[in-house]
Order: C-alpha cells, then structure tokens, then sequence
C-alpha cells in the first residue's frame, strides 16, 4: 500500500514508518516537528519507499500521488504543562491537530478512496469512573477543563471519523492508545517513564505527583504497533482499545526503574496535579482487540524497560 | 457595540439580532441558509445598522470593519433524523461549524480583540446521569454515537474557546442553550414544539416517541435573549446554563398544547428514540445564572404557548 502518516518523526509514527517499510508498504510521512524530531526519522533518509513532507497537518494538505491509507497520528501527546512539547504549552496547536487536521487527513482518505485509521486515545475517558475501561464506556472529560484541549479535540476527532465512515461510506478504524513507552520517546517531554530514566541516569531521585497509589499500564511500543497495523488490516469501524492492561502503581513502577540503576535511589514525592485532570487509575479492557484482532501484547515489562533503557543511554554517553 | 452574529438567520439567531438592534448595536449577521431562513430577518433588511453576510462559518471570515464583539450561533441544531434540518441530515456540517466555524470565529475576535460568546447546548451533558444539570457536571455523551456530530462538535467549541481565553487572554463567555421554543422555529425541524403545533394545526394526532414519561424544560426565546444579552455584557468566561427549570413530561406537554386547540384531540405513541441518544431528563440547574447575572426566566409557559401558536398561525392562513 501507500500510506500517508501524519505525525511520522513522533515516537509512535516514526515506529510505525519502520514497521509499515518492513511490511512493504511506501509510506509518505507528514510532520511539522513540533513536537516530532528529525532524529527518529534520519535513518529513513535513504530509503527510496519513505518521503517526508514537512507540512502542518492542520493546514490543507495537497499530495502529487494518490494514497491507499492515511494514518493520522500528529497531534502533541504528553499533558506535562512544564515540558514545551507537553500540550498544555501547545494549546491551540493541539486543537487544531485534533479538529482542522482530522478533517484535512479525511479529505485527502475521501478523495483518493483510502481507508483512514485514526489515532485516538485513553484520554477521551478522562478521569474514568469505571475500571477496567471498555470502549463503550462514554468517559469524565470536562469540557473546559485544561486538558481539554487534547481530550476534546480527540474526541471530536473520534465523532468526524465515525460520521465519514457513516455518511460518507469511508473505511476508516479508530484505535484508541494506552500508556505508552520505548525507545524515541522524548526525554524532556514529561512523561513519567522517560522522566524516570533521565532522573535515574542523572542520578537524581525519581519524583512522583501524589503518594504514588495512581495506577498506569505500561505497554511497550512494539506490541502497541502490532495492534495498530493489525487494525489497519481489519475490516473493522469501531474504536478499539490497544494497550497493556497489566495495572502498577506509579510507586512500584519507580521502584522497579530505580532498581535498574540503584535499589537505593531515593524517591521524592511532590502534591499531586489531580486538579489538573491527571486521573487515579487507567487500565484498558482490551477484549475487543483480542476478539475483533487476536492481539495481545506480549513484550513483558521488564523486557520493555530494559530495551527503553537501552535507547535512552545513548542521550548519556557518559553513563 | 458593532456585532458580528454568525447565525443570524436561526430561530435563535434572528431574535438576537432584534434584541442587539433594539439595545443600539450594529449588527453584521452571517449565515448561509442552510437551517436559517430569510424570512426570520427579511424586516431587518431596510434597517442600516443590520448588515447581511452569506457566507458559510467553516471557511474564513473577511470582514471589512473591526467589530466588538463576536457571537457565534451558526449550527445547525435539531437532533431529529427526519427533518432535512435535523443535524442527523447535515452531519458533516454540523462537525464543521462546531469546530472549524468556532475557530475562524475565534480569529476575527482575537484579531478585533473582540469579546467572544459562544452558543453551546445542553447537549454536551449528553444522557444526563446528575440531575438537575449543573455547569460542573462533566455530561454523558458517546463519543462515536449517531448524536456525536453536534454534542462533540459543541463539546470541542467549549474547549477552543476556553483555550483562547486561557492562553489569548480573549474576553469569552459560553451560554450553554438548554430547550428554547417561540415564535420562528421551523415548522418542519422536528423539534417538539413546532411538531405538536403543527399537528393540532393540521388537525392530526400529537405523536409522542416512548410513553411520553420522558421530560423537557421549555425555555421561551424571550427569556433565553434577556439571559445571553446579560452574559455578553457581563465579565463572566466560565458556561453558564441558560433555560427554564420548570420540568415537564412530553405527555403533559402535548396535553396542554392539544387543550389550546381541541381537548379531545388524540395523541399517538410511537417507539421511543433512546438508541439515538434521546435523553429521558434534562433540566438546567440555573443558579449560576441566577448569581452571576440575576437572571431568571419570566414568560411562563401559558404565555409563551400562546405566542408561539399566535405565529405559527401565520403559516396557517386558513385556520
């Protein structure tokens, strides 16, 4: 297939383009590198099947070729307000993302009959209230709270999907993505696994929001890519969770990372950002992608995290 | 002040542009006539403070002077499947005014430093599960639901504005709009007033969808402009509920309206609507409005009936 990918120098796409190129795929990818980086991508440089357009997906999007997939996954991602890829510093730029560059990456699916796969995520359940979360679950996001600006406009992304496959007849899936993590995430992004191994390879104590009780599940990259490609394939419209539900607390997760390192490291805790939407517990019911794909993901934590570590001792080559 | 109303031609539109008229403004209505219709503001015409613009909200806005202020109610609005007016027949649209028309509306009032006020719904608590509707309670809405298309688009024009409000510094002010019925609604929009007045005008049972146990709170247009008027000059950015508490079954509703034309007239059930999303209660809870604006609603429901069927009469000639 061609496939256009927005979003493609991001820490999800730029792993999907290696997976899509290994399948055989030609991929065009599509990044403005606000929050992306030109080093996830350097290496596709001299492969003849990927072309970059540096373009804002929120601005029309004109393309020389026709295309048999668009994949739109650009959009800022992290909900650190300190960090300056975080979206709560990219506000309207999120927005945007999410409304302008969902209808544009739809025309470009529409005109040329391609299917559309829409990267959604846990965050259109806000701070959810019932646990684990099922797709039918309609979530708790305010919709004037500050993190709005990504969990609506996800959510208004979701609603212009579905209305394109509904009125429009167009082949579109909707996958919505958990937690998170591997090589290529940003470091200063704020996120809590690579903000936990650039503290650990600093050799600073790890700093968790709140007593550390807040639950996430932690799913390695690879596994989420197998579960969006397999998605991509599938005839199916619904949105569809991918994510690893095994549930760890934030405390034990540091620990876990700090014995990587140092069993000794210490742990500070600061108060939590509650106030600020950052929900209690997110775990995925992933029946459905088991059901509709027959994914599970398989990469253990331990496996994961060590792979993560890996990549990121190269940004410390002191260490 | 000079006002650019998006809308202008709407059932709540043209009722606006009388009362901004009347207060001294000058008023630049746009609209594109897909739900509004020129005959709501055809007497504005020989008015030189009204100033018509037929343009579609979705796609950039010129204007030719500064204004002061920006008020944006461009939607369509009905939820009923049938109606060519209904959102259920204009998904597309309905996607694109919530979303790209709030945000071109946005631009002009950030680039007038304008003050902003955004036309929401009640629709965005969705199926309520809190009752009455507080401004916190954060709804119950399906994102992929067949009703998404307006609740998520309306959901995402909250979340946009509050943004440029946060982080433009822009003076916004959202009314969230629950019920409204007087003169002007479509006839032939599906909605429940125009519905039951036209049948007993038409000398057809009133249908009723589900057993009629379902309630609604009917806010009479008067009301609801006295209460946009005072949040639009007043210095409040968080949603305010605009409607009228008093609840009422859709039986008991459809019994009065039968009694103002013939006591004995029938009423048919038809199955109800709720897989569409229909709510089964809704009801605002109005003491942010009552606090912040000394506003409450003051037309009963008699009074505004009757002027609702007095114009409805109009289209009626031999009744």
């Amino acid at each position: 297939m061609r496939i256009l990918l927005t979003g493609a120098a991001g820490f999800i796409g730029s792993h999907l383009c290696d997976r899509l190129l290994a399948e055989g795929h030609e991929v065009t990818g599509l990044d403005n590198f606000v929050t992306g980086s030109r080093e996830n991508i350097a290496r596709l440089g001299s492969d003849p099947r990927f072309h970059l357009i540096e373009h804002d997906v929120s601005q029309h999007i004109e393309l020389s070729d026709t295309v048999d997939a668009v994949m739109h996954f650009a959009s800022p991602a992290s909900p650190n307000p300190d960090s300056p890829f975080g979206y709560p510093q990219l506000p309207i730029q999120t927005l945007k993302a999410g409304a302008l560059g969902t209808h544009n990456s739809l025309g470009v699916a529409k005109a040329c009959g391609a299917r559309f796969l829409l990267a959604s995520t846990s965050e259109i359940y806000g701070d959810p209230q019932e646990h684990p979360q099922r797709e039918s679950y309609f979530g708790h996001v305010d919709p004037v709270g500050p993190r709005s600006v990504y969990d609506e406009a996800k959510r208004f992304a979701e609603a212009m999907t579905m209305a394109y496959c509904r009125y429009h007849s167009l082949d579109t899936k909707i996958v919505r993505i958990f937690n998170t993590y591997g090589p290529r995430m940003r470091l200063d992004d704020g996120r809590v696994v690579p903000n936990f191994v650039g503290q650990a390879f600093r050799g600073e104590a790890l700093t968790i929001y709140g007593d550390g009780t807040q639950t996430r599940s932690f799913c390695y990259v690879d596994d989420l890519v197998e579960g969006i490609y397999r998605l991509l394939l599938s005839s199916e419209h619904d949105p569809v969770n991918i994510g690893n539900p095994a549930e760890i607390s934030i405390l034990e997760f540091a620990n876990r990372i700090a014995g990587m390192f140092d069993p000794t490291r210490e742990i500070s805790f600061f108060p939590d950002r509650r106030g600020s939407g950052d929900p209690q517990r997110r775990q995925p019911d992933i029946t459905r992608a088991q059901t509709v794909l027959g994914w599970s993901p398989r990469v253990p934590l331990e496996e994961g995290l060590r792979r993560t570590v890996e990549y990121f001792r190269t940004k410390f080559p002191n260490k």
